[in-house]
């Protein structure tokens, strides 16, 4: 038995946080089959698929309006650097992949930051990467948000009900989803 | 029936072209699953894998020598442009991957030059990209060299020879393997 002073030293392994959003997610549950308990390895050398193609994404979201794969997350090193990283790109030919503030089309990709936020139709995803050692595999943890993530456009304003009758609440809603979405896309 | 002038504009297609060379080819026969003789199609989202494993790769490597998933190219589109590329990634984690001048580790991945040579181990492969219009799938073409593609550091030496008695192919024989290879990899 190898005590502990002689084992290897433990590595530490990459994370991705994904935390999950969509207006919806209540009636059309449309992540339930997203596992939120526990954390999963992926293989370094296999593309992390994210759509509603169960036999080809692992990360399977059903809904009808989510493309066969939505988006791949794969894993990479960067060149002349010990410095990993993960690259998006987007797979659907129907709807753009907004990550932060860049647009991505079909087959475009992009490094994915540190910390972003990842939008597609009305999906909010906001993904964070928690830096680790190994190098043959990582690790996603999925999370489920019970309020809109871009929390900036959502919130009601907080301004009183003016004596018009109109409230901030009914006039907010008109401007509820707050990411650009394509016109099959609303729920 | 559609009739020529009525029908849709038809698309080209991107085909990459892959020549193959290793030394040994007519002994191991390493190339024989390879489909030498017609343009096959990959579906853009796939990942075309070359290695080992013929329950991942596609393009399987008959060599215990391979790794299990050698490298692996992806197609996509440049943002902000209509271009389309390949990117290479070297998956082994024993051999470098070389890509022209740049030698590529474990998990990197760099842009496919249009025109390039691709080496590791004793492994050769001359890759061109012909362009193309269809962004839905594109084509491999592959090829099979019967002469080394790293030719000139591998033709016998022109100069005569010399009085002492060492031929110029004798002493080029030493330096057959026109690249550099691990001391496992030698056949």
């Amino acid at each position: 038995m190898i005590s502990q002073e002689e084992a290897e030293t433990e590595e530490t392994v990459t994370c991705l946080h994904m935390t999950f959003y969509h207006p919806c997610q209540e009636d059309k549950m449309m992540f339930r089959c997203l596992n939120f308990c526990k954390r999963e390895q992926v293989r370094a050398d296999e593309m992390a698929k994210f759509g509603r193609d169960s036999n080809i994404c692992h990360y399977n979201l059903l809904d009808t309006r989510v493309s066969r794969i939505q988006f791949s997350l794969q894993f990479y090193r960067k060149l002349h650097s010990s410095e990993s990283c993960f690259e998006i790109k987007n797979m659907s030919k129907k709807t753009k992949l907004i990550v932060d503030k860049t647009e991505l089309g079909y087959l475009n990709k992009i490094d994915l930051p540190w910390k972003c936020i990842i939008c597609f139709g009305d999906y909010q995803i906001l993904a964070e990467i928690q830096e680790g050692e190994a190098m043959d595999y990582f690790e996603t943890h999925l999370h489920l948000a019970q309020v809109p993530i871009l929390q900036e456009r959502c919130l009601p304003s907080p301004q009183p009900v003016p004596e018009s009758g109109f409230s901030s609440s009914s006039m907010s809603s008109q401007d509820k989803n707050p990411i650009e979405i394509d016109e099959n896309e609303s729920c």
